[in-house]
Parts: structure tokens; sequence; C-alpha cells
């Protein structure tokens, strides 16, 4: 005899058929119903489901100190550990779209009704029946999505930031140092205005994205205390009702131990319910540090331009044929996945600050948009830098010869000039040389410079400082 | 004896294991090495493979008349109805990432593998081999990545618009327009600044969604002409190289006959292939309608706001309990998602922007990051719609109780009195009523109008036109 | 005895002090009391108040028609001559900033309040006394701010697309245009990925930016019809409460004589103040021609990069010494300025998006916001186009001998070995000649291709076109 | 005889006519005509030029301890005074528009030909002469356009977050606190997704607004680090040629004298050059204020929404006649005003990032375009905050009334009753009763309810915190 392929659930609104080889129940099935969503693109991130466990977790044990069922929460928290994992979601038991109820109400049923029938399961009772553990008198005992949901929110966040960008970003940083420190005494020309200007190292020049990159880090440090907050006590409209005193503080003490990292309790629910802000403060951090990431993968593509009618002054490493028609072609393609993430991630910062200011009254009701962006950013940012750092800066080198003969030949030495002849003499040789195609000295010594005072006073070496 | 799991194939940098059971070959491989991808959510979307398939196809075909064997393109053109129809990317053969080389060159590669190797194995012959249908010399023939993704593009983007997009916001416009005709006898206060003003119908208020949606309508027709010049014939640069006199043409004519779309040639291919200025274009008419959508769906979920503490004007249908600790509650979700996919379409067009705007020289490379926030906000738009209509519009009813309460103890039908005793007296008037909370006739009358004057000029239904 | 330095006006709030020298009146004081400004930069741009005129004018006409007193209505119309005419503006009785009510209502009572107090002064009465000319009564009959403000918007926003936009754009095509065809000779060498590939002469560079300005002329022509389409009938909700039947019509045909523009009556009235989408579909528009305008200079500046350690292909005008340092140097400063112009059309673009998602039932209160922006992108970009065309685009001058120099040592004229002797083997030439630093020839020589060959087959001038 | 209008000066491109009486020199006549500016909205911003104003002063008192001229150096020194002050912006000294060189050259030599000549004309010389003061070797010795620009932007910005925009926010902070205060015992219905949702007090509903702005002024804190590193003594690229060693230290010591904040040198001169990071992130803060003051206002707007047909539960100071066309109409103008600066603020802040992003090698060239968004966002949110505390919040009044009976009719006070009979049998009590239109305590008792029971566990003051 066949295995039947749905059984019946049911919730305040009626009855509805559920597939029999998933965990979750009646609300879970409606909202995939309402929210029809063809693509596993548009899926709830799976860092937030994970984080959802976590949270239910310590909710469970927590309660259990406020009158939950020992046996009830012991099974509970058992069950978390699977979500936890990312088994249950690479299962297919959270099937749910971002874009259902903006309060991500949904998704907590989800989470809710998994677990209640993951016990029963285990218990050997009969899933959708409730009993022994009911999916909101039990596992969402002291608890609503709308401060669930922000807390998964929070602790997903936090935990990609520390546990995945930071290292990501570090190891682009410390990269890109290494060839700061290997490149220190290449002299290279600057440019400004894209413009040749005076000349400083290659080491110097990345130097520059070195700290950049350090201060990407500072800045997601900036943001990091109001991550750390979380919702969870405030319930249904930041009151707390329905919970008892400590469990907040508890809660958020139970999840920082779980994941190591220093959450608490917020200290307003009703800016925690009914803004978002926290999110949108990250993803400024994030914005910036794209900003950066798209100014340094540009000027590595422009100084790798060529290989011929280039700057080419580094050669970047060959991954790829680069043209299904020039034979032979190599192209920047880390440089533009990096800026084209760098570009999504601006967009997405638009799309969470929408989300945030149009938040009502006790509840912003953006959040799955808002969670959705922020973890993408903080995802594609991370695959971006380890991706960059591994396939494109460690292999870059220095096309010596061509750095050489840019210094030799700019004009910008001049600069040099103006402590000993001032400005303005000192304009007249280089636009001298610039029209009648000469260099510098030949011009200098036409405008009545000895030739020892020029080599004393000109040169590359001496120009990479303060006197 | 076991299947081996690999092959090896080559490209001009070398060798390399590609996977036994799948078509694509060396560069494919190449690419999911040096940029991993650890989420499906982040594959190049399905409509731009399957409208490479349609422009291989017309490729191939006219590429028989400008010398290509003509067994070599029947095979070709064969296979792509395999590519046009889904099945080949359902399969797995196209597993690259957006976030790649910034001209779609892997993309355009992948398919080229693909299809040689399809044809290959049909005759019989070894995979990798490139024998008898090369990915360069014969799939890409007369072609480059430069003009064949952003033909793809167009082609995927012209046929979402006209057949997904379209019909979704004319259902939605179609249902608005229904409930705008039951209820154009409905007299209801109208509101400006949140605050009460003067009457209208029901039926007016939602005759303006309507037309709003009808613009919006308005609005893809008039970018639709510069997505339908094609950069086909463009080659590498936008001068043609390698392609024959007419083949840009015909390519263009046999894609509109395979889509029944008016696709052209491009009047020049350096813009073609130099900007990506058509889909800023296009997005910027996604967010007009993203914005029309907020301002709707806002509207309908403020109009229900209650059940007893809100507007409460409108009903919607209840399709989910709405909250996990709040019994009985019912929230306007289909509003909630609508509007957040307003939010990121909204995000999606920055992205999209600062994609376009960053080009340089004959090539612009932020072309996949472009691709998928066009089509993503179309496919959301689509989906946002046609769930709104079906879940929400058609089943809304309003409260005519709580509607003729709002429009008996307004204040604001007293501007019928301004043409009778002047916006000074008028004013008056209302400001006392506010104050002592008494209704506008038994201060007009205190102020010495009559009672019949007052019942002949203030009667709402003679305030929803002119005189 | 010295003249009074103030009179007192009154509204239907009470008494208040305003200037003696102005012709504003309570409602405006007070506003400029209640949103204090702090800066000329923050007034309402002077194009609102003009098009106010334009709009105040033809409705005394249209009103005479129907039951205004001739005497007054022929007033009203001379007296907006002078605001027209910009005038008035100028001599300060315009004070009011962007920052105030979100209809206009304040700016509306501003241009009411002027003429009411200029038609008195005429008439040798009292200023104040609202008599023989009142600002409600008269002056705003059958009119509403919430038609009013947006109908002046649009008149503005035709005017400056169709009289300073367009002209402006045209030239700046223009003058591409003509380089582009002074330059169809000049070979030079392509670039993709910012990388060396196949050449195209000049002049088809320069098409591909003429093509860009094209498509944004039709841009423009394209989101015109909506702009052409007026409130103004529509009064306080859209129903036309308070108006006459014909009144709408009459207007906005007497307003299209008046400026010679097609416009015409709304087709709904309660989308034409519910919303704001034209204005955002005509930000969409700039906000793609700041796309390829960015674009285009963005080129310009790293072709003309240099002088000696960048690309050098072009030379700009010297148009002012370009370093405060550093001597003699000249940088691409019009380039600057119109990327710095993009950048703001495309932030401002996201305030016009925010400010029209966020109109609420009746009426879109984002309207000062959005005429604002709308506003100045229109001139920044009128600006930047002028400037630009005139200070940098007619001077430049191709630099032969470095764009000769790229041509000749390019690798990837072995594009034009492919239909020779395949993509394979053309790689692989151009590779080895990459790896030893010599020429394609010597190394095609060395793969068993004849000199004459070679010669026959690589030549840029049979590059720049299909075969 | 009469003055003679113009003067004539030269600079390295040649001579040219400048007014007689204006202090600027060649540089900034060229720059006039090259980007002509029709409006004043379009100039730098003062406090750019202010800024500029005391590192002149600290770079001419540091100066004289490497060398320069001490006569000279006291008299920059007392010059700069005038600019710091404002009186040389006030009275036309500084003319430029924003967009301009994206270095802001023009405005740096702006600022040395005006020291320059100001202290020629004090000593009794001939002004253009360049002597005994000239404006590159003496005002900007040691100096260049690529960090004084960026110093004085750092400067600017520092004094006005920490100066007008943080006591504006804390002003407006403490008013909404003193509201939370005075209304905690006013209990309110709560509403989530727009309906109503359980009670909470409205002073807690306003803590909610109140910590929203105590995290933005953690926020304003947590940017201010980067921002207080200055580029001063980087020179043309970063590595300080033409400065001396403890220049820059010395310098950013004496410019956090001047100022009283706490400046340093930058630790990265190439980074401090090379990006503007710091400005992005600075955006990013005031990005999130915007985002929290857009859902404070919008609030705040629908609970005063009404007054007869909306929320109606708090009354705004009504401040001037809400509409031209209905008497007597009040709006909540104040609001629209602010969340109208928000928009804008959101755009701006992707117009910096934009700007941000842009930069190339050793220069980023959108530095005006940053700096007078960043700092007219500043300004927009000071005087936004200051208008809306005084002419908003401090007048708001609860309307009891209202208030009360929106408690009494919510049925989610059911929610009171899921710990005593569970959720399923709380949720079909409140459906009942909304079918019914009844009361919860009605449909409670024909559930098996005892009416003491109901009484004992509904009761809004015991729901507005945990048990």
């Amino acid at each position: 005899m066949s295995q039947p392929k749905s059984r019946v659930e049911s919730d305040t609104i009626g009855q509805i058929e559920v597939p029999a080889d998933r965990y979750f129940g009646a609300q879970t099935m409606r909202c995939l119903n309402n929210f029809p969503c063809s693509e596993m693109a548009e899926r709830m991130p799976k860092p937030i489901i994970q984080a959802m466990g976590i949270l239910k977790k310590a909710a469970a044990e927590v309660n259990k100190e406020f009158g939950l069922d020992s046996k009830i929460g012991t099974s509970i928290s058992t069950v978390c550990d699977d979500i936890i994992s990312g088994k249950l979601y690479d299962e297919g038991h959270f099937p749910l779209p971002i874009w259902q109820t903006g309060s991500g109400t949904m998704t907590n049923m989800n989470v809710n009704e998994v677990i209640s029938n993951r016990c029963i399961e285990k218990d050997g009772g009969e899933m959708g029946s409730k009993d022994p553990v009911h999916p909101n008198d039990h596992v969402n005992k002291s608890q609503s999505s709308n401060d669930t949901f922000p807390t998964a929110l929070h602790i997903s966040v936090a935990l990609q930031l520390v546990k995945d960008l930071k290292p990501a970003i570090t190891e682009l940083r410390d990269a890109l140092k290494a060839k700061s420190m290997d490149w220190k005494n290449i002299i290279k020309i600057g440019r400004t205005h894209t413009q040749d200007a005076v000349p400083l190292t290659l080491g110097q020049e990345f130097s520059g994205y070195t700290q950049q990159l350090t201060n990407g880090l500072e800045r997601i440090d900036a943001v990091l205390p109001h991550v750390y907050q979380l919702a969870l006590g405030g319930t249904a409209v930041g009151t707390g009702l329905n919970t008892y005193k400590g469990f907040a503080e508890k809660s958020a003490s139970r999840i920082a131990q779980l994941t190591s990292l220093p959450f608490v309790s917020a200290p307003n629910f009703f800016e925690a319910l009914g803004s978002r802000d926290a999110m949108v403060e990250v993803h400024g951090a994030l914005n910036t540090i794209a900003v950066s990431l798209m100014k340094i993968a540009n000027d590595i593509r422009f100084l790798a331009s060529g290989p011929r009618c280039g700057l080419g002054e580094l050669s970047l490493p060959e991954n790829e044929p680069g043209s299904s028609i020039m034979p032979g072609k190599v192209n920047p393609t880390q440089c533009e996945a990096l800026t084209m993430i760098c570009a999504q991630v601006m967009g997405n910062h638009v799309a969470v600050s929408v989300g945030g200011s149009n938040g009502h009254f006790e509840l912003n009701v953006f959040k799955p948009l808002i969670a959705s962006n922020v973890i993408r950013s903080i995802r594609l940012l991370t695959d971006g830098c380890n991706t960059f750092t591994k396939n494109c800066v460690v292999g870059m080198k220095p096309n010596k010869e061509r750095i050489q003969q840019h210094v030799n030949e700019s004009l910008m030495l001049v600069t040099a000039l103006n402590p000993h002849i001032g400005y303005d003499k000192s304009a007249k040789i280089a636009k001298e040389a610039h029209k009648n195609g000469t260099s510098l000295k030949q011009e200098a010594i036409n405008a009545g410079i000895s030739e020892e005072d020029f080599d004393e006073w000109v040169r590359p070496e001496n120009m990479l400082g303060p006197a």
C-alpha cells in the first residue's frame, strides 16, 4: 500500500492539505498558496531560518524556568539543532518566499509548525495534532513574530558579519598589504584627475587600499552594537505581554552563549519592533565598503589595462579566455565581478532604506525585504572579497619596465622645482616641454637652470615624502 | 563498470576536468572554479539562457546563408530548441553565476559549449572534441559575447515585458476598474494630507488607481522601441568584424519571426555595445510602476485599517491567520508583499543605473548585473500583480456603514458653502464646529444661514463634480 | 515722516504683520515663520512661480466666462504678466522655501496673495483688504492648491524640457556628431573590458555617443505626453468641486496657447492629484540621460588621460591651470563637472521616487520635494551639456600619432585570422606574441603563415565592418 | 573720475580681467567663465569656505615654523579671520559653483587669491601683483587642493555635525521624551500591520521614537572618528611632497585648537586623498537618521489624521490655514516638510555613494558633489528637526476620549486570554465578535468563560508589560 501524499492540518481559518513528507503545517501551506513563488531564488534566506533555530532553542530552555513543561521544552530544544545546522532547510521544510507578510509571521509559524510536528513525530504522535507540542502555545510561548523575526534577523546578521564578512575583508586587506610591502620600493607616477601627477611608490598606492579596508572593518565594528540588541521579549507591540519578567534578558543571554556573541536585550522594545534602523545602519556600512571596493577594483583594472594600449602597470592572473571572438584576450574579470557586486550592494541599500522608512506605528512590515537584502549584501561582499583575493590580488604582478618608463616621461616631476624657483616659472618649463615634446630637463636648462641643480632637485626618489 | 565521473576538455588556457554528465566544457568549468557561487539564487537567470537559445538558433540558420556547413547549421538550430524550452537549464547545464565577467562572456561560452557538445553527442562524436561542431568557429560564428549577451538580454526583457508583465498589470488594472464601476455610487469622504477633505465616490477613488496602471502600460510601450533594437551583428566592438553584410539584419528578422516581436538591428552598434541605456530606460519604467503600485497598496491597507480602530472603509480577504500571538488577527499581507516588492524594484533601479553609468569605451561590463536586476524586477512585479489581484483586489469589500458615517461627520462639506458665502465665512463655521464638537449645520444656522439654504447647498451627492 | 516697515494682514487664523514693501500676505508670512529657511538655495524654484503666473492668468480669463467680474479677471490677468516674466520673483515677493506643506498650498497662497495685493495696489485700494480682489474667492476661483501646484509643475517641467534641455542635448549631440564625421578615417584601437581589442575608427566610437544622445532626445519625447496632462479643474480631491463644466478644458487650452505647448486636461483628475507618477517617469528619462552622459564624459577623460602616462588619444582644451601645486598641469575639468552633475541627477531620482511612492489617498504631499528635484535636474543637465559642449567637445583634438602607435602595437588584430585559421590557432599566436614581447606578424610567421597571407589578412582598414 | 570696473590679473595661462571690487583673481575668474552658473543655489556652500579659512590660518601659522616669512604668515592668518566669520563669503568674494573641477582646485585657488589680494591691499600693494603675498607660493605653501579641499570638508562636516545637527536631534529627542513621560499613563490601542493590536501606553509609543533618536546620536558619534582624520599634509598625491616633516601633525593640532574638536592627521594620506569613504560613511548615518525621522513623522501624521474620519488620537498645532479651497482645514504640514527632507537626504545619499565609488587612482574627483550633498543633508536635517520640534512636537496634544474609545472597542485584548485558554480558543472568540459586531466579553461568555474571569484576565492596564 502506497504512502498517502498529503495529510490534513488546520489553523484558525480551517483545514488544509499539506504534503505528507513535510513537517510544516496549515499556515505555511496557506502562505505557499497565497504567495506563489516560482523561483528558489526568492526563498527566505537560510541564515534567517538557522537563527530562528537558535532563538527557539534559547526560548524553550528559558521557558522551562517560567512554567513550560520540561519534557516539551527539552524536545523543542533538541529539534532546534537540526534547524541550526541547516539540515531541515536543505530538506525543504522551509519553502516560504521572501514576499509574504511584512512581519515574517508566516516564517515564524513555519518554524513553529516544523518544530511542533518534528517533536510530535519523535514522540510517536500524530503530525498536525499539535499535541503534545503546540506550535503557538509551546513553541511560540512568550513570543510573537513581531519580536522573533527581528531577533532572528539580528542574530543572523551579526553571525554573518563576524564569521563571514570580517574574515573575508581581513584576508583581502592582508593580501593588499602584502603587495604594499613587497612593492614599497617601486617608484611610479601618480595620477590625479586621471592625469599624470607627481610620483609615489606602488607600495604607497596600495597602502591606501589597505587603509580603506581597515576602515571598513572599523565600520562593521561600529554598527555591531545596535545589531547585538535583540527584540525578543517585546512580543506583539513591545510591551512584553504574555512573557515573564526576566524572560527577555535570560533569552538574550542564552543566545549569547549559543553564538559566542555579546547579544543583549534591546534597551527599548518599542524601537526594536517599530523600526528597523539598526539594519539600515548596518547596510550603510556595507554601502561604504562597496564604495571602497568599487574604487579599489576600478583602480586595479585600469592599472592593468592594456596589455599594449593601456596603462599596463600591473599584470593580473589569466584565469580564463577573455573573449569568444578575440583569441588570446585576457580580461580583468575578477574586477568586473567585484564591481558588479558593489553596484548590487548600492542598490540593495536603497531597497533597505525605503523599507526602513516605511514602517508604521508599532511594527515595521518591510522586514523580509530588509532581511533578504542585508543578508544577500553580506554574502555577496563575502564571496566577492574571497574570490577577488584568491583569483586576482594574490597573483598580481607589477610591470616594472612600464612603470619606470612612465616615471621617466612624466612632466609633473617639475613640481619639485617649486620650492626653488616658484610655481609660475615651474609651470612655464612644464608647458614648454609639453608643447615641444621635449624633456623637462632640456626645458629647465633652456630656462637657465644648471644641469647640476636640476639633477639635484628633480629626483623621483626624493619626492616620496615631506622634506 | 561504473561510469567515469568526469571527462577532460580544453580551451586556449589548457586542459581541465568537467563533469561527465554535463554538456558544458572547459570555459564554463573554469568560470565555476574562479567564481564559486554557493547559492542557486545567484545563477544567471533562465530567461537569459532561453533567449540565448533563440539567438543561437537564428544565427545558425542565417549563417548557413553565409557559408556555414548546412548540416552543422541545422544541428545547432535543432539543439537550440531544448535551450529555448528551458529543458537544458532545468537539467543543470547552465550553472554559471551572475557574478562573472561583466560581458557575460562565460555565459555565451557556456551556451556555445553546451550546443557544441550536444550536437557532437547526437552525431555520435566525442564530447569536448569540438568536432564536428566547434563552440567558437561554428556556434559562435559571426558573433561575439559582446553582441550576443546584450541581444539575449533584449530578447528576454521584451518577451517578459510583453508576455508576463503587461498581462499582469492589465489584469490588476481591470480588477481595480471593475471595483471602480461597482462602487461608483458609494459616496465617501476624501482625504488630503491624511486629513478629512471633501467627498468623492469610492469608484472615483479607484478610477485613479486604474488610470495609474493604464499609464503604466503606456510607459512600458514607450520603452519597448529601444528594447527591440538588437546588438547582434556588432561582434567585438561594434564594427561587425567577422560577420557578413546582411547578417545583422537577417538575424534580427529571424529573431522577430521566432518571437513574434518586432525586433530590428540596432541603428548604431557602438551604442548598442558600449552602453546599456535601453535597460536603464526600461528600469525607469519599472521604477515608475513600482511607485504607482506602492501608492495603491498603501492606500488599500490604510483604507482597510482597523477593523475597529482604523479607517475601516474596506474589508480585505482573510487569507491566513495574521499573528502568532494575537488570536483572530487578520492583516493586509498582500499589500505588504506588494509594497516590499516595490521597494526592491526601487533598489534594483539604482543598481542598474550605477551599472549603466560605469561602462567604458567599446563595452559596458556590468551586463550580468543589469540583466539580473531588470529580469528580477519584471518577474517580481509580475508575480506581485498577479497575486495581489487574485488574493486581495478581487475579494475586497466596502464597509458601507463606516463609509457613510465618515461622510456624515466630516466638516469639510463646508467647502460647498464657498460659492455662496465666501471662503472666510465658511472657514469660521468649520472652525466653530471643530472647536465645539458640533455639526456643520448647527454652526451654519448659528452663523445666520437658513436651514433650507444649508440643506440645499451642502449635499455630498452634489459635490462630486463641477457645477 | 518715514514709511512704516510693516502692515497687518489677516487670514482665517488671525492677524499677522507682513513687510510693507512686499505684496504677499498673512499666509505667506505665517509660512515664513513656521518654516524658517536660512538659505536662498532652498527657495521654491523660480520656474514654478512663473508657471503659476501662466496658470493664474489662464484661469482668470476662463473664469470670466463663468461669472468672474470682468474687471477683476482682467486685472488678475494683467498682473500675472509680471510673474510670468520673473520680475516679481526677482524682487523678493516669493520667499517661501521648498520645505513647507507637501501640497505646495503655501506657494499657491503666496501667488494668490501677491496677485490680490498687486491688483488692489493698482486699483488704489488698501493692501490686505482683499477688496476688490480676494486671494481665495477671485484669484483662486475654481482652483485648489491641489490642482494648481501640480499644474504649475507640469507647465514648468514641460517648458524646461522643450526649451532648455532638448536644445542643450541637441547641441551636444551635434558637436559630437561633427567630431564623428571629422574623425571618420582615423583608425584606432578598440577597448573592451578596458583591455585592447579590435580596431574601429574614432568616428565610429563617437557615433556611439551621438546615438546615445539621439536616444536621449527620444526618451524626453516619450515622457512628454503625460507631462502635457494638467490637473487643473480637479480642485481639492479630483472631483472638480466648485468649478464649472468646461473650466478644466478651456483652461488647459488657454495654457496651451500661452506656452505654445500641447497641454490638455488630464484624463483622470484622481490620478493627477493622488499620484505624481508623471514626474517619476520624467525623472526616469533624466536618470537615463545622466547615465549616458556619465559614460561619454568618462570615456573622454580616459581617452585624454596623460599627457604622457595615460591613453593620450585625445587632447582637451586647456581652460585653466589644473593644480595649485603641480605647475603646468591641465585636467579634464569639464568631464568632472559633468559627471558630478550626473551623480547628482542619479541621487535626485531616488528622492523623487521616494516622494512619489509615499502619497496617500487623494493627494501626494511630497510635491515641492518632487518639483524642486525635477527642476534642478533639468537645469543641471542643461547647464552641464551647454558648458561641456562649448568648453570641451568643440575644442577636442585627436593625437593621431599616439592613436596610430596603439593600433600598430595591439595584439588583437589577430582576430582577423579567425576566419582563416580558426580561433584556437589564432589564440596561440597572440599569446606567444604577448609572452615574448614580439609582434603578431613575427609569431604568425613562426606559426607557419606566409608573410603575404598575413599582410593580406591583417589590415586594420579592413577590420572596420562586416566582410 | 570714476573707479575702473575691472583690473587685469594673470595666471599660468595668461591675462584676464577681473571685477575691481572683488579680491579673487585670474583662476577664479577663469572658472566663472568656464562653468557659468546661473543660480545662487549652486554656489559652493559657505561652510566649506569658512573651513578653508580655518585651514589656511592654521597652515600659515605652522608654515612660519618651516621658513615662511613671519610677516607674511601673520598677514595671512589675520585675513583668514574674515573668511572664518563668513564676512568675505557674504560680500561675494567666493562666487564659484559646486560644478567645477572635481578636486575643488578652483575653490582652493579662489581662497588663495582672495587671501593674497586682501593681504596685498592691507599692505598697500597692487592687487594681482602676487607681491608680497603669492597665492601659490605663500598662501598655498605646503599644500595642494588635493589635501586642502578634503581637509576643509572634514572640518566643516565635523563642525556642523557637532554644533548643529547633534543639538537639533537632542532637542527633538528631549521634546519627544517629555511627551513620553507626560503620557506614560494614557493607555491606547497598539497597531501592527496598520491593524488593531494589543494595547500599550502613548508614553511607551513615544519612548520608541525617543530611542530612535538616541540611537541616531550614537550613530553620529560612531562616524565622527574618521571625520576627525585630516588629509592636510598629503599635498598632491599623498606623499607630502613639498611639505616638511611635522607640518601635517602640527597643522592638525592647530586646527583642533581653533575648532575645539579632536582633529588629527589621517593615518594614511593615500586613502585620505584617493577615497572619500569617510563622507559616504557619514552620509550613511544621515540616511539612517532620515529613515528614523520619516517613520516618526509618518506615525505622528497618521495618529493625528482626522479630525473626524481618521485615527484622531493626537492633535497637532494649527500653524496656518491648510487649504486654499477647503475652509477651516488644518494639515500636518510640519510632518510633511520633515518627511520631504528625509526623502531628499535619502536621494543625496545615492549621489554621495555614486561620487564616492567613482574615484580613480590618487584622487577622488567628485568632491564638490560629495561636499555639497553632505553639507546640505546636515543642514536640512538640522533645520527640519528644529522646526519640527518647535512647531509640532512641543504643541501636540492627546485626544484622550478618542484614545479611550479605541481601546474599548478593540478585539485584540483577546490576546490576554492566551495563557488561560490557549491561542486557538481565543481566536474563535475574537472571530465571532468581529463577525457579529459584538464585544469580546459577550463572545467570551458565550464561549463559557465566566464574567469574573474575563474581567480579571482582560484588563488593558495589565497588558502593558511582562507578567
